[in-house]
């Protein structure tokens, strides 16, 4: 029973940071008791064990919480290290993952989230940028399987989540990133091959469904 | 000799990044050549090595570069594994000094910049913001003698050479890290005895010399 072993994932379902550290337990083949938030009333468990932040997804391992979704990630390959390795072993190529992974924290949920909240001008803006940023991650990308070469890793796992934004990206700010990108987006599908991302993302148009009726709690037309 | 070993830094004296590089370097007794970059007019192997960000600092080992502070110090702690270790080698303790270097990260440039280059209400709010930041890092610390424990770590790493801007930062602002956070302030000087930290900081009056130039650049009075 996975509540004996005691893994808890504190998470709320579109959550592309919590997507990341279902994908990486579901990648180690790791039970664990999924428990999703209300993030209008948050459960006493989570502001105790997130004081800082009060964000999910916190991770808790036997009684001791994880926060941050790529810290978290990383604690899953390190604890759970007899199954196939996500952060790459030789220490350049573990640099460069984490490079790349706190490339896409920094740039992709903001710009991303610029995209929907803003009109006009603004959203013009956030656009150029967040096809830039697209440009560069596929550039690094390549003509690799997955980021790291042939194999299912950290970067893709801080990625994937996000594709199923862009349909909410794209309808919202009337881009294609088909077009702009084909190559990631090929990736994308390739990663949604794979069972640990399939069963952790959601339809795009249940995101988008998401993203409107948040669009209206905060009065955006 | 340090160039034929292959490890040159891209840095910039009064940097606090690139100090935690220099710290680590010297925690691990690595020679490395310095290279002190003109920002105005930076290199074209700055730029060759850190084509996304165009900052400072960057390690170059073999001619391969690895950019972002704390990325860096996560290499050489671990390619350099025989000396001391600087993140802990338990998964979850480490998890949580990621954590801490992390949340040092996102919080104490962005608003100790705030602290001097902003007046009236929004310094006010920052200085709020700040000691909130220096109080949570503090009760953190505890009674500890370094954040990790007994042994000076990654955590102490990413968060000592701000201790040089303090200076900057109450001068600007008007307050006292002493009253405020005194066992933090009776930290970082615990982390001054040690010779790899004093030789990479600099004197706070200096640091404060470096800002007031900047405010004349930028305008601010």
């Amino acid at each position: 029973m996975a509540a004996e072993k005691g893994i808890i994932l504190l998470d709320f379902w579109v959550s592309p940071f919590g997507q990341r550290c279902r994908i990486a337990l579901a990648e180690k083949g790791i039970e664990y008791e999924y428990r999703e938030e209300n993030l209008a009333d948050k459960s006493p468990l989570l502001l105790k064990s997130n004081p800082i932040y009060k964000k999910i997804p916190v991770l808790i391992h036997d009684g001791k919480p994880i926060c941050e979704s790529l810290i978290i990630v990383q604690y899953i390959d390190e604890v759970w290290s007899q199954n196939a390795k996500l952060v790459p072993e030789d220490a350049y190529a573990r640099s460069q993952a984490r490079f790349w992974a706190d490339f896409i924290d920094k740039k992709i949920y903001d710009c991303g989230t610029r995209l929907w909240k803003l009109k006009g001008e603004g959203q013009e803006e956030a656009k150029k940028e967040f096809i830039d940023i697209l440009k560069t991650l596929e550039k690094e990308l390549g003509d690799k399987k997955f980021f790291n070469g042939d194999t299912f890793g950290y970067v893709d796992i801080a990625l994937v989540p996000f594709t199923a934004w862009f349909y909410t990206y794209e309808t919202s700010a009337n881009f294609s990133a088909e077009k702009e990108v084909p190559k990631l987006v090929e990736w994308g599908k390739r990663c949604m091959e794979r069972e640990s991302v399939a069963k952790s993302l959601h339809d795009p148009k249940k995101v988008y469904e998401f993203v409107c009726m948040l669009k209206k709690k905060f009065g955006i037309e």
